[in-house]
């Protein structure tokens, strides 16, 4: 019978290897990036990602398992379209526009995984990991913030533009 | 060259497949679930989507484009692992849970696509457009936020119960 202790840990490993997928996929998304501020937040999201990549593994140490990852279908999608978008969108001026809302997929995953996380930690008595999966959420929302505000303020405003 | 414009329709189009995947996934998932309120929330959650999908068949109407689909393989992978739950964790106390965290990554995956799609469709002069995709938005926010309280109140209290 599976428990929802078992549902928290089958999430660690999905977030885990979410978060690896993304370590990964970022730097190309920074080296693509037209705009400097664009390549900054990226470059910052990498960053972020390690810290929380170090939590989980903290979390892993919490509940006594050796930190591992479990493929993951949604984060495989989500980064494949932003591939797509690398690809369609090179050298256009909505480039910028379409790898921050690639990454604000990214975030809006990771967002749902890490609130999920952090109620089930909460409810399973797990009160240092729920401190930790909801230090890593608020990041996340801050993170989304800031692209919302760089679109808005940068990347569309140049898209458009570019098209007049 | 591509464009703000482009960006859009192809946006739309993503999120066009991503809705009517949806739409055939809730169904199973209400059946599913153990908690009354659980299997209520999936089907409240249909009625909206095909509200949504109207939405987005009065925005493909307002820049007079017929409505279309574009693979998207992010939903395809978040339902894909909905699935996996519908299998893994089929009668265990833990299903409800399991099966609420995965509508919430559906859920984020939608206010990612639809504060992007709105804001877009602002910067682009689309007026019409961007408050039909904002009341979608809205909507969303607020399932997520009913998602949230049902699995505090009711699905994982009953895991952790079937389990001590």
């Amino acid at each position: 019978m599976k428990t929802l202790q078992n549902l928290f840990e089958d999430g660690l490993r999905d977030i885990y290897y979410a978060e690896k997928r993304i370590l990964e996929a970022l730097p190309k998304m920074a080296d693509a990036a037209a705009a400097e501020q664009a390549t900054k937040a990226f470059r910052l999201h990498r960053e972020q990602t390690e810290g929380q990549i170090g939590r989980l593994e903290q979390v892993f140490d919490l509940i006594g398992q050796k930190p591992s990852g479990k493929k993951c279908p949604a984060i495989d999608g989500i980064l494949e379209e932003g591939d797509e978008i690398l690809k369609e969108y090179a050298d256009s001026p909505s480039l910028d526009a379409g790898l921050i809302a690639a990454a604000q997929a990214v975030e809006h995953y990771e967002m749902a995984r890490y609130g999920t996380l952090a109620t089930w930690a909460a409810q399973l008595g797990l009160d240092d990991a729920a401190a930790l999966l909801d230090e890593t959420l608020q990041e996340e929302k801050l993170t989304d913030d800031l692209l919302t505000q760089l679109a808005e303020e940068i990347a569309n405003p140049e898209a458009v533009e570019a098209e007049g």
